[in-house]
């Protein structure tokens, strides 16, 4: 059974301001609650309509069908919803690769870039303030697990960058063509918001602009999707890795 | 003002049904107006709040904000809607790199796929019959006026692949390394549904199977989304004409 309470903490943990507020977020459906049931995450309930999961018995609540679709935020629910506690925040690794977010705003791309940077052995992803949080339902499903394994950090973007010793990499338009240029196994590459791109504070501290060619005769495509060009740098980057 | 007529039409182009039944679709904004108006597609009526586009006085019709606002299927209409007539088919070019899509089923996914296919030069993408309509809003919305300038065919892949003397390739998890195979300037590149990949009808047309290689020491992620594919593949197999 679930209590009026209960249905409470859930839907305020769709908003942002409720998951800051109660240090924690929703995971929904049978392979992401398993993906953070086997991380370091720590579950602090579980309410699935079938004893399924590997988790102490204690956090686990039986529902019923029509209770799921109550506390569920997906048109068709499956099996659990798990409420997981958002972990601190942890320091960024010194060395290697690391990807930085200047405000990217839909759920679906940080979602992606976060299964990118798991894809492509990336431990660590700096997102600007204004970025959009990483608990987000809509940004955990699209990470498909993925975020148990990335150390997702928010933090002020211009102020970390100045701190940075190792070359900064902005993704421009105008910049060094990718295919071409000497790209090391270290640094930070930082890419913009979908309308804006990088902006003007973040493009100071920036030591090396790169940019995607674009290929064939008419050449009127203004940019690609972010999660795209996150794609294509990460794969020219790690590229390279293999070669040396 | 805007006949009731007018108003059912333009909903009912909101459904594949109905587009392939009027021959017609939408688009909606300033910018994917005018990418439009500057191409071959032809327009049928606008509906604009402002006198601002380079249309035929004779198909413009200025309605009010709150007429627009009933019409559109945006949150926050933007000036303006068109509809256009839905191009007959073009038959494929026989040379150079295609891409193929076997079912791929998000809008935003295929949008993001002719944005690359355009980024790289690709001329032709061919989509499965069960592929996601591209004249969907939301696909239109995604391509960002680049569906202006690929030639969307689609038709039964298998019987098309069947008839193809090219090298047919397929994106699997258990391929030829990308970055260490030889890649050529031609061929079909076949990419898969969102959840279960490459058909298997379609996979005995492969002729060569490859892979994006995954990084770093946890090898978990399942796969890569299939925009994010299509961008690292397109960059891999374009990147090598220049070193040609």
């Amino acid at each position: 059974m679930l209590s009026k309470n209960q249905i409470k903490l859930i839907k305020s943990l769709g908003q942002k301001k409720g998951r800051q507020q109660e240090g924690m977020f929703v995971v929904e459906g049978i392979k992401g609650i398993s993906e953070f049931l086997n991380s370091n995450y720590r579950l602090k309930n579980l309410y699935t309509t079938q004893p399924i999961f590997d988790a102490p018995d204690e956090l686990v609540i039986e529902i019923s069908e029509a209770e799921l679709k109550k506390i569920s935020a997906l048109k068709n629910p499956n099996t659990g919803l798990a409420i997981f506690e958002i972990p601190d925040q942890k320091n960024t690794q010194t060395s290697g690769l690391i990807v930085a977010l200047d405000d990217v705003r839909d759920p679906g791309n940080l979602g992606t870039i976060i299964r990118l940077c798991d894809w492509y052995g990336i431990t660590d992803l700096i997102c600007s303030l204004n970025t959009v949080d990483c608990y987000n339902a809509k940004v955990v499903q699209a990470t498909m697990g993925s975020l148990t394994r990335i150390n997702v950090q928010y933090l002020d973007l211009n102020a970390y960058l100045k701190t940075q010793k190792t070359t900064v990499f902005g993704a421009f338009l105008d910049g060094e063509n990718i295919y071409t240029s000497e790209l090391p196994n270290e640094g930070v590459i930082v890419l913009g918001n979908e309308a804006n791109g990088i902006s003007e504070s973040i493009e100071d501290q920036v030591t090396r602009k790169v940019t995607i060619p674009q290929f064939g005769k008419i050449k009127k495509t203004e940019s690609l999707n972010v999660a795209n060009a996150t794609a294509i740098l990460l794969s020219e980057f790690k590229r390279r890795s293999i070669e040396k």
